[in-house]
């Protein structure tokens, strides 16, 4: 499939790059391709970015059959524009899709359709320190018709936002709490996909926590709510005696790039890692004994956010002294520094666009 | 707050009133109320049903913050125009808003906005048995935003729909299978809502269920998956040994407003009713010894739908020798009298519109 592109006739002014914030500004074009039953995915294309026009009985407004990805772009000193580990995107999204009964997208096509549109939106890849184009690609379904069942029509669209920090607090570290009355997800639902409802189920806690003055919560299984699972919408890492230590992947958790990659990271420095069952019991024992090194939280719209204090039931638990750990500030370091190719790139994370 | 009225021009051709899929036509007209921070929910209106406009990086589309509600009209034979409860629809609406972080609605003003809209459109009001004007009023998060946290931003609309059945077997006895892999929900989470993400979720259930010869799945409770939750997107009774037996409202079930109906029916007819755990090894220990009599569904869409098989594992309960049972004719007979005028509502529950 060829993928045609219409650019715009009326490029818009482009917001203060120097003081950004996430995911409020977009870019001039969007990526845009259709399904409808037994033609398959059609009609990819890049268009000016624009509204979209749906029946108010779309589905996805009333089922919310829909996944999404986050990645970015960065341009980096030389002037080239770089991508993070893209084609890891685009197979999430087909996870999720299995799951949410959507139609599996052509990943290559995707990518392609990717790299043309970041390509002529270039001049809105923001370059100051920590900011990016945040890169949202998603699929809704637009079926006009009130009863559940998987839409026979979806839109795979992809908009650019030149963003900065996610969080405001950036790299200093944050207050979370354990929350033991909402939860995120459970073995058998979504947990593991990037699809709406596991995001709206979330909000509340959210809210909650920030009026008691925590940034984020950090959740628990729902089985027996004991064990750690993700923080915000980030995935956890523990540094424990030496040791760093993650949730394993249980089908209630976001298998994270980031995550992903500070794991291979953290091997090929030969520190040690792993993946595995972590309860809130075990963290707060290791507090106790004075093993807790470092805390802190992996995801693409962050990279890093650290940890310094965690509060459960009425227990407070400072974290290296609410100061940025030394395994956390390194793995930021190496990540971005990658990302924006200020390292050179040993892993082959890096997609080069132009 | 005034509620405006903008009548269409150009009404639509109805479609084969006798015939009539379920949620697939839309009537003339739609309400809609806009909510924007600091202003309140504005500018109730009904108007020409046509499709929206959103931008692409609207909330709704990527973190499903949306509730909604179901409920009919019906047309007595004298002509006039009738609501099932509705007043209980709003209450519930509020009850989801408050989980998803959606603001408030005020239920008088929505109720008056539905009777308007019912009453404008009430040539769309189909009078086969059988066939209602199904109304849906939704809320949808409308912030152009990529970033996890509630809108600012929201719509509310009610849109109605001529419709037939919403199973296409009607009160032929259906085959279903106890979900054992994937899960609905979990206590703590959002199932007590009408929030997309808890269909979102069944729908791969559901595909299953049916390429496997049932039409819906029994949901297990997401904690021990022992006890029984729901039946596809309906409520569930069993009739055990002359006692009829409903799941607990738990946290992760729908309150369902035909599920109340039923019970408050069955009370007034001095019939043994009890709301709490009952796990599918009681219902299967049952089947064993005999006392398994009746099972059926509830919800607004199907009013009452009867199970003439249930499989667990490799065990197949035919119930009532597939055919319905006197409770639950009685129940479908009593509820559709007297929501269609048939029967005097010694409950109270109509709201006659004109």
């Amino acid at each position: 499939m060829e993928i045609t592109i219409n650019k715009t006739q009326n490029p818009k002014a482009k917001p203060d790059m120097s003081n950004l914030p996430f995911g409020k500004y977009f870019s001039d074009h969007m990526f845009i391709m259709d399904y409808d039953e037994g033609k398959g995915w059609h009609d990819p294309r890049i268009v000016p970015y624009g509204p979209i026009e749906l029946d108010p009985s779309a589905m996805v407004f009333h089922y919310a059959q829909e996944v999404f990805e986050g990645l970015k772009a960065y341009k980096s000193s030389d002037g080239h524009v770089r991508l993070f580990r893209p084609d890891k995107n685009f197979a999430r999204l087909n996870v999720s899709n299995e799951r949410l009964a959507i139609p599996q997208i052509d990943e290559a096509l995707c990518l392609e359709g990717l790299k043309k549109l970041v390509e002529l939106d270039k001049e809105w890849i923001p370059e100051q320190e920590g900011t990016s184009l945040y890169i949202r690609p998603f699929i809704i379904a637009t079926d006009p018709f009130l009863g559940v069942k998987p839409s026979e029509s979806y839109k795979f669209m992809i908009i650019c936002s030149p963003s900065g920090l996610y969080y405001p607090e950036g790299l200093a570290p944050v207050k979370i709490y354990v929350e033991d009355s909402y939860v995120r997800a459970v073995r058998g639902g979504t947990g593991f996909t990037k699809t709406g409802g596991n995001y709206a189920g979330s909000i509340r806690a959210q809210v909650v926590a920030h009026e008691k003055g925590y940034s984020q919560v950090l959740w628990l299984d729902g089985v027996e709510q004991k064990y750690i699972e993700e923080v915000g919408s980030m995935n956890i890492f523990f540094k424990i005696n030496g040791e760093v230590v993650t949730p394993a992947l249980n089908g209630s958790i976001l298998s994270g790039i980031t995550r992903m990659s500070t794991i291979e990271l953290l091997k090929s420095w030969g520190v040690p890692v792993s993946e595995r069952k972590i309860s809130i019991q075990e963290v707060s024992d290791a507090y106790d004994n004075g093993t807790l090194e470092e805390c802190f939280g992996t995801g693409t719209a962050a990279i890093i956010s650290p940890v310094g204090e965690l509060s459960w039931d009425d227990k407070v638990m400072l974290i290296n002294d609410n100061k940025i750990g030394e395994i956390t500030q390194r793995i930021f370091d190496t990540i971005t520094n990658i990302q924006t190719g200020k390292e050179e790139d040993k892993m082959g994370w890096v997609l080069k666009v132009d």
